[in-house]
């Protein structure tokens, strides 16, 4: 995620970090090297572009547009969407915590495990949804016989809850706490489960690949056809006009991929270990560990 | 579901796996021919169209992408609310699953009974929302005079629900787990049920047929008229023109079309197989059985 | 609702049951012959209509689209909703039946009640979304006693879930089920509560009428003065184009009007006949009734 | 808000009661005239305004669609949530009054204090809401003791909800009801009181005032610029063909203005005053009270 | 938040509290005199700028309008959320206080704690999300011991839940009060997590950077490219009308930066001062206190 204020007039046209245009500068390139060759058989041929009128092209670009707006919308609400499942992770992990000091109190052994448990699935989720391996964050926190059940397990972040869950229902069985109690407890450990399954939603299932294809097709097509149309009109003018509407396009599309992922490391994909270091800041806290690890610190104006 | 990644800018072009190209290419290469026709009249007796103008296909074209973006956005959102009901399904298992091993523990008949019914309704469920016979898979895990019950039953995968809810409450009644317990267990099983009763909305009731029909002619219409509109000013550039908008609006319509019924086995279809196989490996898992089921692999990029 | 496949390309132009088209007719008849009067006056008079450009015409056009593409999605969100909450009263019965056959057993007076005071319930709450009598219906299910208090009662639905609850708080003060247990209950009755608002929000608020005014009297001037601005450049092609603007506007408008009321019985009115005797069938299998009647049959390709 | 049927072809552009013009006919006619005194300027003296084209108001009238159709989803949205937040604030109620009769029974002291809490609590939401006295009506319902602290609380309603809860409390402490059924009544507290809050939401907090100022200068500029524009193609036509325009949008947005405030008393408003009158006649059948007040009639198509 | 009613017609065009204008002059000047230039140009060379014409402009302004349209309903979704959540923190304080009253007694130590805690609460959540120190506001509310410990606390906010949900369970511990009248605390404290979590949200994660900067740069460019395309047709009105293209996409564009930080404090942010108001005049009233600080007032037009 870029972190950084809203750039003066001018600085606006020079922002290189968090800009998606290094990605489209190859397609920006290519379509107005072809308006240029247009222009120059234009010039050379007057008679060979003057049919294609711009009507035809009014009739893709509304087609385009539906496209671009659709799959922009649909892109940015996974985005948003995951940036919410982190969101209630947080809540639901501190009223988990909340829940662990007052019927435990922040020294008992079950609110340590539950805090570790907590940061072993916050940990696990996010290198799952990244692409990395787990197990080493996940040993940080767990204890040696944990980890190996963890380790082996098809799904490592629910193993972890049911780690919380079996020891809400062994203080059950000992009569620490009553069954009405450990209902407070389970309701978290659903809705963390919630998250983690929306998490992977996410993660699993892209948009539908034929609407990849249909947007992607269609935009360099009709940034193709564009400079014929233009090019009797427009003149000279032609490379710069469909440079421009290049960039409006395919840097929408771009911006789309980017969000379709929220997960991913990359410029605009969310701060999740950001938002894993604030957890585990609260949850040592609890525990009254002293120094905390700092929080995540923006990089290039990129917090990851 | 196709599962690739984002091809390069030349392969992007010549993807075939995936792409919803084979199923309009009949439309593209009727108006395309129709297209041509109409230039070689055009060119024959140039007095024959020059008076349509191109602004009624404005307007016609505003109508049919308000229709096409309707039905796209509609569609998208049936899918999409497929796959995150499943999502549910998912995560309403894996709590229940949970509860079971911290209440029973992971050899208890409890657990055990919980397991084997959740399996039977992913199965069947899933098998229902594809016009499959759900009772061979619903055999492999329940008993000879449950499988009876179920095949008999109206609705089979309440059915096996109910089975879960009969133990529950024979648990209750025994003194194993109280009743405040017991409302974790069948906050679950109304959850689940409330998923089956999404899928079966989606699956039941398409989006209304006036719709389909109404979108249909008027694409249709549209794409027939257009190369009398266009061939006085493009000549003959023409049929290419009218290929790439019937490809443009006809592709977007076949993709609503696969959308609309999310649970299907096609190319844009919900890997229910795979969701359903991840679920199993989760719940054998718990079960201690070894080797556990392959994940489903993907075949020609599909994964059903 | 309509049921029936996606029709083939020939015959896609000629399917008569679902669609909109019979009811439109009189518009587009209308707007084709105003068009050729206007295109006969203008062969006599060719300089009569010389005047009217088509840019005014794209500007009513947007202010249309954009009314005609809101009130249709509002009115797709009412249909949508409608069927959801349907969706709803089935699985919250489903699941009452399941809490009535776990706590009390097949039967027991109690799951007896409940099954009766459901398929009550339903079978009022659709009659009364009909405007039908819901009485006959009702009495099939209940005592005369009953029916009586149900029959007076100024909210009939209501005073049904108000006999369960009296039912339930009746078992717990024998004792037959805990205080718990009955909060079981108690949420789903919230909850079929909360169906019949929903129901009865959708039925008796409409969208405001004010729209419809709007969106009607600007589709007809639009489509009244369409052929004047057209007829100079599209000649005798008029009538055929602004027949085609006529049927795609008031095509959808219609369509529009039939989603605004889910509930009517209509060719897209939804299937609560078929949804009911769904649950019927349920609920009387509980039961062991033998045989069960048979589910609801399209007629005509409908479902009503 | 205005309840008549669907008006017939020709009545259609004769309803008065219900329609947007009466409140737009002067922006209209303002718009008219200043159109005629162009067609006059341009015929006197035809090469003043022939440079603007109409390009540039297409451009305009893009973003004003844009504005138009935006303000009017947000006010249409909140004029529906207003309507959903009633029908919520109703089957609470009606869950509160089963409640009441399951465990009090119709004829104690707690069903009747419930009864006349929530008729208190409904009419004081409702008057606030519409900026009147509510201590008249909440007169009617509770007693001179109870009236003396709601008057007084700086939050009326929530005082009403107040009396209940402390009742429930007492209940609970006398041992009438358990603290598990007392949860029942407590949720249902809960749910009026987000209903309060909703309500209050949409009531204080408009759409930002900068929209409305945007949209209203911007769709003034557009129509006093438009016959500039139009004059020279459509001549003697530019006065009808702005009216027309000036009718859509200014009728467009006089009518997201009445839905911005849903609670108001006007012909967009909701029925406030039929839906509190329902739910009085619920509540005073459940006292064995007869005759009930009749229901609210419309008056002129409308219902308050 | 701008709180004054709608302006007449004429004193609409000057108003200028709540206006966008004084913030978007200098671009709509940058881009007038731009305009000039080009149009001084153009009388000066007419052949210099003949060839651009307005088609690829409409083109570039679909792009566009699809990116200020997006952009606005993201940025006006997000300051909606942060209204609704402070609603929800309203009710659920509510909530809090009723069942504190209720349990408890209104001068009982449990009550003033909660009440305490929850005013602490909603201060120091509001100063966070405007970047100022809550400490002071906290200070007024919290003991020393309880102001220390949510001094260090790494997340304060929840530090002064975790204060009321000891509380609670210290209450359960005595038998003050039973688990489930328990559970009726907890779950406002997870809703007030939930607020919290929601808030900090939309204060820490912005719209993707990327798209301010593809937004404001094909702003510009856009309006830069305009005068070009204009000069021909319109002439002199060229300034004016770009201007007014200027203003319509320029005052959207700061519209949305305005409530793209709902919390923040200036004419668009959310009037948390009043709502914190409103909530501590409930809070002391239920304690008893008197007089009642006034509720915040508006200042020229505007509510913090």
């Amino acid at each position: 995620m870029i972190v950084r204020g809203k750039p003066g007039f001018l600085a606006l046209f020079f922002v290189y970090h968090g800009s998606i245009i290094p990605r489209v500068i190859p397609q920006i390139l290519l379509v107005a090297l072809l308006s240029s060759v247009v222009v120059w058989v234009h010039l050379k041929f007057p008679s060979l572009f003057p049919q294609l009128n711009t009507a035809s092209f009014g009739f893709i670009g509304i087609a385009l547009s539906l496209y671009l707006g659709f799959r922009n919308n649909a892109c940015y609400d996974r985005w948003w969407e995951g940036r919410r499942l982190w969101g209630q992770l947080l809540f639901e992990g501190r009223s988990l915590l909340r829940l662990g000091l007052s019927y435990g109190g922040g020294q008992s052994a079950l609110h340590r495990h539950i805090v570790q448990c907590l940061m072993a699935f916050t940990d696990c989720l996010r290198d799952q949804l990244r692409n990395q391996d787990p197990m080493p964050k996940v040993r940080r926190w767990l204890s040696a016989a944990d980890c190996a059940t963890v380790d082996q397990a098809v799904n490592r972040p629910d193993r972890i809850l049911q780690l919380i869950g079996e020891q809400i229902a062994l203080e059950v069985s000992k009569g620490a706490i009553d069954s009405v109690t450990a209902r407070n407890f389970e309701q978290r450990l659903v809705a963390l489960s919630a998250v983690q399954a929306g998490c992977e939603r996410i993660f699993n299932t892209p948009i539908p690949f034929a609407y990849m294809l249909l947007v992607h097709r269609v935009c360099y097509i009709y940034c193709f056809l564009l400079p014929f149309g233009l090019v009797a009109d427009s003149g000279l003018a032609t490379p710069l006009l469909t440079a421009i509407v290049a960039y409006a396009f395919f840097g929408l599309d771009e911006l789309s991929c980017d969000l379709e992922q929220p997960f991913a490391i990359n410029d605009n994909g969310l701060a999740l270990n950001a938002l894993t270091r604030t957890l585990e800041r609260e949850c040592l806290q609890t525990l009254g560990e002293h120094p905390l690890p700092p929080p995540v610190a923006s990089h290039n104006y990129r917090l990851n």
